[in-house]
């Protein structure tokens, strides 16, 4: 806590804001980017994660906990070998990263051209996630900070 | 209009700027990196596209019009059915999404490395392209601003 | 000299660092990571490296040499394409690469989880990996500049 507080003060106002834009459904690119956004919670960064295309698949209610790895992926690394070193390192499992994201207060967005693309409603999303927004405001709520995307 | 207006007073001079590095050549990446630089156009971001490696296929005169889904794509999500859906939304077509991007002030530049390695030239480019600049042009043109890579 | 001078002083404070998360361990992928670091490191940027999940490919010293080209590239450009055209244009090797970014100053950082996942230790690595650190670290480090995830 003490070092939270320290951090914090450490950055400046441009800093204190990391957003990422989460374009693919894979389970590799899924725990970058909840690691990245809940270390910068813990630190006391304000988080935005804004999911689009590929990455809607993260918090697709029926899929979230089923992702597999992707075509970046080294020979060998399945999503069994993946899963098997997430299970050795006690590493959340990516339902876990979402519930744990929005209990520090990362703010989930779902991107609305993409579920109109998809044919998908609220309805169909984890409940984490808080709006559905486009890119505009997508746009306004990351400005003046860090942005990301993978 | 005056919304516009509203949204550019309320951004600082570091997010007034979006450059993106379009680096995949594929039609699911493209359609982020022109959503994006479109929306930051319409607030009245000054907004800078440079395109490298496999992006140099977005502004291949050849192959704009052509583009197919990549490997991020998820399974059944085929080129046909992103077109499908493109058009029943009532979206651009990549090369209007070009022509747009030119039409709203997004500056668009070509690295001038990847026309090298690839043997291509500025006439092989479509016309909406601005120049041919290398890295360090473009670390120059995006600083102060907030940056992408796609 | 005088032009990077030059160069410098037209940067802000924020612009003057530049951080990029290497996730993806293809030749095709480096290339734009250190091309990008080391053309701002060549400007008197202060640049970070952190690589993580597949980037751990490119510092690790039985793979650095023998990247191969990866899911993204363009029908056709294989990895013996890519080696050819970089050996035509005199470009750098990765290898190359990255003993040049280590003489330019720019830091070389392992995610610590990324190595804990994969089983790897530092003596895995090529030397001139700096540290291993985890996300919290990376994103002290990173602040206030510009931050990529490639």
């Amino acid at each position: 806590m003490a070092q939270a507080t320290q951090v914090r003060q450490g950055l400046n106002p441009q800093a204190q804001k990391l957003s990422i834009i989460v374009s693919k459904g894979s389970l590799d690119m899924a725990y970058p980017a909840f690691m990245l956004a809940n270390a910068g919670a813990a630190m006391g960064m304000e988080v935005h994660l804004f999911f689009t295309f590929w990455g809607m698949a993260v918090i697709n209610k029926r899929q979230e906990a089923n992702l597999q790895v992707g075509p970046d992926a080294s020979p060998g690394m399945t999503t069994a070998a993946v899963r098997d070193a997430v299970a050795r390192l006690k590493l959340p499992t990516i339902p876990e990263m979402v519930a744990g994201a929005k209990d520090m207060g990362v703010h989930l967005h779902a991107c609305s051209t993409t579920l109109e693309m998809m044919g998908m409603r609220k309805d169909d999303l984890v409940p984490e996630v808080e709006d559905i927004v486009g890119a505009s405001t997508f746009l306004q709520l990351s400005e003046n900070g860090q942005t990301l995307f993978i």
